[in-house]
Formats: C-alpha cells, sequence, structure tokens
C-alpha cells in the first residue's frame, strides 16, 4: 500500500501543482514566482499536517520527489499555459482526485500518529485545502475554499469514511479506496450540478468589489 | 489551577471564534469558510505558540473541545448573526477578557517550557493575538492589531506580571490572576477612552483606500 | 566560525528589519504595527527553516539577541524615517548582504541537521526569502519576490555553492564565504543592470490595478 499511496500523492502533488502554477500565471508572475507557487499549491498541505502531528521534517521537505513534480508542473505551466488553459476541465478533474487522495492519505497518517478520530479527519481536511489556501494568501485573495463550492465538504467526507473504517479495524487499503472514491464523486457532481453551501447573509451575492469595501472596518 | 485555565481557555476561544466567524459572515464566506475563521480566530494563536516551543501536536489539535467550541460560536454567528450583532459591545468586552486570559496563559506555558523571560513574554502576546492576525490574513487584510489600538500592549502587559512574577517564585495563580485583571482593565480603558499607539508619519489618518494605494510599490 | 556567523546573522537581521519597518510605516501602521514587521521581516525565513527541521524552539526565540537588533531597527524606522528613507540605496546593498548571508547559513543549518542536498539549498533560499514574504503577506500584498527581480535566484546561487562544497567535504567557512559573496555579487548586478526573470504571458507588464481585476475569479 505504501507504493500505491506515493503514487496517488505524487499526481495529487502535481495536479494541485498546475492549480498553483495557473494562479500565479494569470497574475503575471515570474518564473520563480510560478514555481513557488508550484510548489506551495502542491505541497502546503501536507507540511502543516507534519508540523501539526510532529513529523518534521515533512515528508515534502525530506523526499525531493514532490519538488521535482511541483517544479514540473510549474514549468509545464509557464511555458505551455495555453495547452494547461485549454484542459481546464480536465484539470477540475484531476484537482478532485488530487483532493480525494489528500484527504483520505492525510486521515490516515494523522490517525497513525495516534490523533484521536475526529481531529484526524480535520487535519486530512486541512491537508487537501491547505495547498489550495496557501496559494490565495500569497496572491493577497480570500481563499476560494471559504467562499464556494462543496470543496472541503467532500474532502471532510472522504477523511470520515478513513475515520470510521480504522475504527472499526478493518484493512486500511480498501477503507482509504471507499473514502477517495466517495470525496471524488462529491466533488464532481458539485462541480456539475452547481452544488454550493448556504452563503451568509442576503441570499444575492454581491459584487466583489462593494463586499470588500464595507467590509473594511 | 489547570481546571480553571482550561474553563477560561475555552472561554477565550469562544468569543474570539465569534470575531472570526462574524468577521467572515460580514465578507459572505459560505458556511464552511464560516467556521474555518471561527476555528482559525480562537485557536490560531495557540498553535502558532505550540508550534513555536516544539508542544505538538497543538493542544487545539489534541483536544476537541477547542474545536467543539469553535464550531458552536460559529454556527451560532451564522444562523443567528442578528443576535451577534446587537450584543456588539458586551464582545469587544468578552474579548479583552479572552485577550487578557490567552497572554496570561500563553506567557505561562511557554514559562514552564523554559523559555526565557523576555520571549515568554512575547509569545504570551502572539498567543493572544495571533488568532485575530490569521483571521485577517484570511480575508485579505492588514491585520487590525498592526493598525490601531492599544490591543498587543494590553496583553504584553499582563504577560509581564506573569514573567515577573515567576522570576520573583511567586505562586502562579494569583499571579496569573493579576496579570489578567492588568490586561483586561487596560483593554477596557483603551476602548472606552479611545487611547491608541502613535501612528507612523503625518498625524492625521488618510482613508484605507488612499493609504493602500500610495504604499503599492 | 560560530562567533563570525553570529555576527553576521544578526546584521542580516538588522537590515532586514529596516525592510519590514520602512514598508510598515509607508502603510502608517502604529508603533506597534511597526516593530511587528521588523520582527517579522527579520526573522520569519530563520524561524520557518528551524520549524521544517525540528529545531525548536527557533533561533529567534530562543536568543533575545534576535528580538533586540530587530526592536531597534523598528525603533529608529520609526523615529528617523526620513534618514532611512535618504539611504535607500545603502539598505539595498546591505538587504542584499543580509540575503546572502541567511542564504549561506540557512543552507549550513540545514545540512548539518541531515536534510538531504537539494532541500538544503531549498531552505536556504527559504530562510532568505521568508522573512519579505511574510512581510508582504502581513501587508495583503503579494510578495515582491514572487513578481521580480533576480532575488531568490541570488539565494539559489549562494545555496548551491554551500552544498557543492559540503558534497566535496570542502572545509565550511571559506565555502560559506564563496557563497555569501556570489551571491551578493549576483543581487548587485541585478539591482544594477535591472535583471529580471522572464514574467509570465504578455511582454507587457500590465498596471497592478488591472492585473488585479481580471486575476480574481
Amino acid at each position: 500500500m505504501g507504493m500505491l499511496l506515493l503514487v496517488l500523492d505524487l499526481a495529487g502533488t502535481f495536479v494541485f501543482a498546475l492549480s498553483g502554477a495557473s494562479a500565479g500565471f494569470k497574475r503575471r508572475l515570474d518564473l520563480f514566482g510560478v514555481l513557488v507557487l508550484s510548489f506551495v499549491a502542491g505541497n502546503f498541505g501536507g507540511i502543516a499536517r507534519d508540523l501539526l502531528i510532529g513529523a518534521v521534517p515533512p515528508a515534502a521537505i525530506r523526499d525531493w520527489r514532490y519538488l521535482a513534480i511541483s517544479l514540473l508542473a510549474g514549468a509545464i505551466t509557464f511555458y505551455r499555459y495555453s495547452a494547461i488553459d485549454r484542459v481546464r476541465s480536465p484539470v477540475l478533474v484531476f484537482d478532485g482526485a488530487g483532493l480525494a487522495l489528500f484527504a483520505v492519505s492525510g486521515t490516515h497518517k494523522a490517525l497513525v500518529s495516534g490523533l484521536d478520530p475526529i481531529m484526524a479527519a480535520l487535519l486530512g481536511m486541512l491537508t487537501g485545502i491547505g495547498g489550495g489556501m496557501a496559494r490565495d494568501v500569497l496572491l493577497a485573495e480570500v481563499p476560494t475554499v471559504l467562499r464556494s463550492e462543496l470543496y472541503a465538504v467532500a474532502a471532510l467526507a472522504g477523511a470520515a469514511v478513513v475515520v470510521v473504517g480504522y475504527m472499526l479495524r478493518q484493512p486500511a487499503t480498501p477503507v482509504i479506496l471507499a473514502g477517495a472514491v466517495l470525496c471524488f464523486g462529491l466533488r464532481l457532481m458539485a462541480i456539475r450540478r452547481g452544488w454550493q453551501l448556504p452563503i451568509a447573509g442576503e441570499p444575492e451575492r454581491s459584487s466583489a468589489e462593494e463586499t470588500r469595501g464595507e467590509a473594511r472596518r
């Protein structure tokens, strides 16, 4: 299972790194900035989880393959942006796959490190959404995961499956796969059908500028 | 004393979580975003302190009660925002109480972990102000604690009392209470009388937009 | 060599703290805000490195001199801003020196802690650029290091020298000095000649406002 997890983990890192690099490209960062955003988007969630459970140095720092795959995604985006831009919908699908895998593998890692089940599920979710949050903070934007779409909830659902399976002492591999499939499925449905969580306040959404203005105290 | 500290700590988490949830609500985040801001505002200061002194996993991750109380505050804010908005002044008072407690308990924890007195006071202050700073960063705003009001200084004063008491080998409980009372009193006075630290540059304050514009290099 | 490294490290902290304080002053923070930005800009890179390699509490938290030198820089900036503003070009030079030293000393520290060579070079670079990134995030701006100038690449070049010297088992002092000189030289040349990395997308740079608008999804 270790090998399977690693392969899927690197695939998740790659697609998240693509999302970071694309966001940086749109903001017209330089090459270095695009590569930094690749690495941050692909690895920050896992790094934060490892720091919180005391697993230092974090896997993304200890193992050069996470760096290599992130830089590869960043370089492809920088030099072949039009190609990345064209496959936008596939990228969303891959991103959902990355989210699914990070959520379940992060939960599994936190459980094994001895965290209690609820916090392990939360750390799993953090693994899945942390990279995108850090990417948005570096771009001085409110993280999109806080604003819209059934993203974190899908991660949480996948994490919950892993936690329940662990508490019932089921074998890890099928449980992890089931959690990943549930998260991925929820995410795909949310994208296709536009599922959202309730938004704070009035039902109609004000323009971004308006919201910004009134929220600044 | 452990029990007293825990109760007050959770109360501090609750009021800070209210402040985070309110800020998220005003920016029209979705339910998940509001809950994340609750947790971050209520717990980030303590988590940062625990990471810096090597106490992993941090208490807020290890103990589910911090999460539960944060989510409760977030849910109340999301579904009963008008009620929260009406008690704004009481919330400011609670927030001052939370600051006072986080500052003294954070300082105490840092001293016990072997940090030298000055740095322990700083980590106590960080415990008190860290949550609000993280909340503002996630909302892509300059942390309010950096801009105005006698907030961090009140935390520092409370922390200093704990440090001095510790160095003079006084019993911990009265010293911690005295520090909390001093911090809380200073903060209340600052709110009532509008006490501020000197602001950089010209005495008159420009509008937020103006400042933003000219500062962007 | 320990003594030499410490002196140079504190000098680097001082000049980075000046840059943080100046940025805070321009945004009209209060005295506390300016001091916080001093400390963050001067020490965040080193703190992040120490957390990632498990060296807790980080040196900047354990040793009061880092705090003292940061506060000194902040106070000078706050009360004598016109003087700091006048020596802008010398500050750029000092900043290059700080970058050079942080990059090589951070790399050395990461190598000694057992990290593999490539990740050690990256952590060295992080030590050099982390403070400026945190400073910009707290001011709700996209970190300048992501946008322009040969800054991180200079740090990486210096780090690479240290890594290669370490792998060839050369004595540390001359290797560290050579790495610092290379980084410093590259940075000075980049400032003087306006060397830049390629920028994403169209060659002409749009105005900040325009970029912001279109990047907000």
